[in-house]
């Protein structure tokens, strides 16, 4: 087995470990069964959690912290990512504005806001970045992106030239958007939206309905939220011309998706298609003879759009020859029906019965071993 | 990959599969990769739980019930095999006289006593048997196997020429054998005593000092039972010619090692050796493409003597091209070792965090799929 290559292409291991340190471990197990093999590391996300660290690991970027504005009002410590090539930023609405800034107790849909969100992509024009790439999952919020769009210069005011209060219980009284203060180099920023959501701003299927009730919304909230998301959009088809209501994807992260399309240049695209683009995977992918990925858990689902799945169909479609092999945490339901989807090989990391507290802790050896055993078949 | 085949030995995995059960889901998993595969199903074992099961359901033999008398004077029910050939019988000493018939509050390794066993011992030579397979493993008993011997027509009495009591607490008070009631056919009987035990039968790698307390001795107790043992060989040397103090072995199950060499015509081998041997496993490997074996637990001490460690070591024998893969319920340290020691890859079969009795009414779908994931590796 002289020479041969290993693409080794994880997605992070949830509380456990980076995209990258599960790409450090897989090479620790496979090396010790072939000690002349050849790695490429190309540590992968979905768009969603973890998105930041992978892209920056993968592209030699730089993560840099940044104090914003919470959900809350309260000042939050979030983070963004500068990719390899200094003009591209990676950034995830959770850093900022995510349910993990808010309690049980402190939860309300009504007053949480975008506004931090906005400051780092503020903070991104501001050093000179040209392209954003922005998940929008694990929000908090259901302003439709306003105290997002507030934060680079728009206003919302009410019919008496106040501006709104910041959170999607007020803007029910949405009259005018005013948008003479707007960043002027805003119009130059293009923001790539990693969404895997397809839901419309309102309705049955809307943010409101179908992701407020998690952000504690209560039946009579959902009802206003969902009200005050149609008159948003009406306000915005009328006096901005963009019709954002029914776009697929808009009703994503509290209707976030619908606030950039209507407030700056995006266009929505599907997470892991994004990491697979900005990492160069299929171009990387060429004369590799075994792909490693993984994820924390896989299941059936994980051919709706995961970040193995995303792996295994560029390793096919460059070459079928190339075995794809993933390894996971936790292997859920129906995961045999992966094998028709560019899998060869699913196994689970656990060594027997434990604890997930102890399973996360001793994640790397527990891939290493299973990446040595699966290499040992491979030699 | 026509007409590849598969061997599937492993061992029970306790508490969860007999090892014909566990044979069973690794054909259905590997026939899910590779259809048109054959098999060789061996249910194997190591001389310890499940041996008579696997030499039963290898070799094609039946399971009898028997009530004995149990350890603690109390009837259970016990039961043996008989092999295929008719003429071997295969008793585990545990299943009469076993720790799982005395509590934490009844164990007393002054009283326990081996009778039950010797009661198994008699039925088969009742039935007709000519060979038995005595796996000695998991004994509550300190009594150097005089309960057996009681119920194969040796008498032990005091110097009053009253017969003692039972259990190994009474063994200081042993003055004559007396053998004029033994079952004549008896000497006609050879016993294989399947063990991995080499403890001397006195002292401080004896069976009361080593295995004692976990049988209930204290220390006052141990040193009891221990001098009683040592009496108990002086006089068995005496009268009967035999040595029995220092045979490796003859500490095993609490003495009763000791006892069959001095009151039966019994010889010691290896568990696994035996059951190699009654299952016929060298000659079934020829022709074998893949071997996989398995256990319960699997760790760095499973070279020492473990089926799956006999089943690898006879593929390699027969031929080092058979891949020989291993599962377990539980990896536990250091498995890399076994590396060098004729396998190939071992794989856990946990699918992810999860309690020891989740896992273990699942046991056959977890083998069943990582045979799966290792046979589309393979194929």
């Amino acid at each position: 087995m002289m020479g041969k290559l290993f693409m080794v292409a994880p997605d992070s291991f949830k509380e456990s470990m980076t995209a990258k340190e599960v790409c450090e471990a897989m090479e620790i197990g496979i090396r010790r069964a072939i000690p002349d093999a050849s790695f490429i590391h190309v540590p992968m996300a979905d768009g969603g959690e973890g998105t930041v660290q992978s892209l920056v690991d993968a592209t030699g970027g730089v993560l840099i912290q940044k104090e914003v504005t919470g959900p809350l009002g309260v000042t939050v410590q979030a983070h963004y990512g500068i990719l390899g090539d200094g003009k591209t930023a990676v950034i995830e609405m959770a850093s900022a504005s995510g349910i993990h800034h808010v309690t049980k107790e402190t939860k309300n849909p009504l007053i949480t806001t975008t506004l931090g969100t906005g400051e780092l992509i503020k903070a991104c024009i501001e050093n000179g970045i040209t392209d954003i790439i922005l998940g929008i999952g694990g929000s908090a919020t259901n302003d439709a992106g306003t105290g997002m769009a507030k934060a680079l210069g728009y206003k919302f005011l009410d019919k008496q030239g106040n501006e709104l209060q910041l959170g999607g219980g007020f803007l029910g009284e949405l009259d005018k958007i005013e948008t003479s203060n707007i960043i002027p180099q805003l119009k130059e920023i293009n923001i790539i939206i990693a969404s895997d959501v397809t839901n419309p701003l309102c309705g049955e299927h809307g943010a409101s309905v179908v992701f407020g009730p998690q952000k504690g919304a209560t039946p009579e909230m959902v009802e206003l939220l969902d009200a005050n998301l149609r008159h948003f959009s009406q306000i915005v088809e009328q006096q901005l011309g963009i019709e954002v209501a029914n776009v697929p994807g808009a009703g994503g992260a509290g209707g976030l998706g619908a606030g950039l399309i209507a407030f700056t240049n995006s266009r929505m695209k599907r997470g892991v298609e994004i990491v697979i683009e900005y990492t160069e995977l299929e171009a990387k992918m060429k004369n590799v003879d075994y792909c490693f990925t993984g994820e924390g858990g896989i299941d059936f689902q994980t051919k709706f759009g995961k970040t193995p799945y995303g792996v295994a169909q560029v390793a096919k479609s460059v070459n079928e020859q190339i075995k794809v092999i993933a390894l996971a945490g936790h292997i859920g339901r129906d995961v045999e029906s992966l094998y028709e989807h560019g899998f060869d090989a699913i196994f689970g990391i656990v060594p027997g019965a434990a604890d997930l507290e102890t399973l996360l802790v001793n994640g790397k050896e527990n891939v290493a071993r299973t990446a040595e055993s699966v290499a040992r078949l491979l030699a």
